[in-house]
């Protein structure tokens, strides 16, 4: 069997699937798959629609694919030169939203799969998981499938998600890790007061200038060896004091913190914590922190599985890719607690922007790489 | 001719007068005035109600009395026990708006005065400015006047302003001087950005703290012969930014400053102006900055002046008055641009609040003391 990866993507485009609508995206896949000898399960949690499909044995050694049918929004529809749903291929190029981010990765992985089970069937297991919630909060995508398929004892060996990950030219960068991110919402809580008389009030804006300045004074570090250095940010500052000769009584601040593998959400909020506990006893201002944690950071380390993605990303392309840990956060970040796992996929230079598109030989080459890591990985 | 300033007072607390509404208050006391000799005039600008009245001839020797009759509002009506404009006096105590704050202070010079001239006419001239928009912006009240005056070729050779000083009994407190009060409004604009990529943008935010770290981080004087330490109090900081992983383009920030004769408002604005340049050459951000001058300070210094108006409060009171530069603004900061200029009234523990009154014996005790002043001053 031949399955056609750009044909596959185009009638995927044609499903309207903005998150955390289905669209009929999931539904196509699930006939494709189970046509092809994969047994599909639809995990739904709180509306949002995900489909886990295996072939083989549970519990054999199993190659994991991992990606979203869900797209962002088309923003300004009139701005688009093709509709954005039309799935139209011009010149070579497949037009529509999703064509890059990542119905593309998911036909791409899907064809490869097919074909592979149905012309040379490995000893072993290939799992999908495909989630109708990547740009979403994710709580009830991603993470659904995995809970539930640790729930029945399903597993991957490896994972790779198929998301855009190529800056210039496919083949030029893989993910191998993602930073983590962590925000805090911070408020202090001072005494109220007349600007003319400060000794009688306790100022929490002088107090939170004083712990923002301790926060930024110093870079969380320089960087290791897979990773930039830790980023962490002011958002915002609010205070909504309109008087100039009051001394207001509360003051808010969000600060987002990107951090690398020298750190944990949990150190971070330990380091947050003892600036706090200095001002608090400097100024006599109480400050509240809340701590919302989007994910830890995670590495996949140099070794087979990122050597097995690699020779299959040369041998198909001829560039040999930047291990990489830039960018924001996927669905790796909640893979990564149950198998080891990569991020591989086509150059996304239009993802998420009006005329989203991509040459149709990216996507026929990257169902190439990926059927080159099955063949591999089950040799 | 002996006239009662409780009466007049509480006649002065019947006229709603509330900023900047006449309320009849200015008409009495022109009534009032004109009757005693005094040459009135009416010197309204842009709606705002002000009482010019002088006795004697224009160019001698001239005793002023500066005050005011508008007053706050009243606020939770309900709140109150008495009627706020009934002027009811029980058992010795008057109620009402301004019984305090500061139509009693008004009461006690203008009967001080009524009763002078009528009696023992002095050598010289009294001017009495009276203004109807002191607890509003003040430019069109004793402002308008003063203008009004030097356009004319009015002038007082000295001036003593009856706003209530005292904090505990009267007599215990004269104001020698005042800080002056500026505000600073700093926008901060930067580059925007995702929160993971800061090396692509530029945080005002970090800007932001960084400039008022510097600002806040010494005081600006430990104080003068006269004046207690200057402040610097940062009044509001805001963005508004939703997104936490968002950088955002602009933050904003106030900051109100009060300062000592040590300082005046353009020197303080070039050193403002000097942390803002260092703060744009680090971050690559644009900062401006908009000044709003409130008041200059100023201090008339122990002297003949300060002298006489001590003199007459210990003769008729016992107490030797402190010489204070403590306080808010007032419309000294006016007055001080004309002749040297002092400030002393009853106690105002009341005034602003809900049931403002004041001890009638106060108010004629006062009258006292306003009396010995011109006594004094023509002998
Ligand atoms: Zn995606
Ligand atoms: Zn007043």
């Amino acid at each position: 069997m031949t399955l056609d990866p750009v044909q596959l993507t185009a009638d995927l485009i044609r499903c309207p699937s903005v998150t955390p609508v289905e669209g009929g995206a999931l539904v196509l896949l699930e006939r494709v798959l189970s046509a092809a000898g994969f047994a599909c399960t639809r995990v739904d949690r709180n509306g949002t629609p995900n489909l886990f499909a295996r072939w083989g044995a549970k519990g054999a050694k199993t190659f994991g694919f991992n990606g979203h049918t869900d797209v962002v929004p088309v923003g300004d529809a009139a701005a688009w030169t093709q509709e954005p749903f039309s799935g139209a291929v011009i010149e070579g190029v497949l037009w529509g939203r999703g064509a890059t981010d990542m119905k593309s990765g998911v036909a791409a992985f899907v064809a490869a799969a097919v074909d592979f089970v149905t012309t040379t069937p490995p000893e072993g297991a290939i799992i999908l998981t495909i989630t109708g919630d990547e740009e979403g909060p994710g709580k009830d995508g991603a993470l659904a499938l995995l809970d539930w398929m640790k729930a029945e004892g399903e597993a991957m060996s490896v994972c790779l998600v198929g998301e855009p990950t190529c800056p210039e030219t496919l083949g030029d960068m893989m993910k191998i890790g993602r930073r983590g991110s962590m925000t805090f919402y911070l408020e202090v809580e001072g005494v109220q007061g007349h600007s003319a008389y400060p000794h009688r009030a306790k100022n929490p804006l002088h107090a939170l200038v004083e712990l923002l300045g301790r926060m930024t004074a110093e870079p969380l570090d320089r960087g290791t060896e897979h990773f930039e250095p830790s980023t962490l940010q002011i958002t915002t500052i609010d205070c909504g004091n309109p008087a100039n000769n009051v001394i207001p009584a509360k003051a808010r601040a969000t600060v987002n913190i990107r951090f690398n593998d020298a750190h944990s959400s949990a150190k971070i909020e330990d380091w947050a914590r003892g600036l706090i506990a200095e001002i608090e006893a400097e100024t006599g201002t109480r400050v509240s922190l809340c701590t919302e944690v989007s994910g830890e950071s995670f590495l996949t380390p140099p070794g087979d599985f990122v050597e097995l993605v690699s020779r299959a990303v040369v041998s198909e392309t001829g560039v040999v890719p930047v291990l990489s840990t830039s960018g924001g956060t996927s669905d790796a970040r909640f893979v990564k607690d149950h198998c080891p796992v990569l991020e591989f996929g086509l150059v996304g230079k239009t993802m998420h922007q009006v005329d989203e598109r991509i040459e149709v030989a990216q996507i026929t080459r990257l169902k190439a790489i990926y059927a080159r890591c099955l063949r591999d990985f089950f040799a």
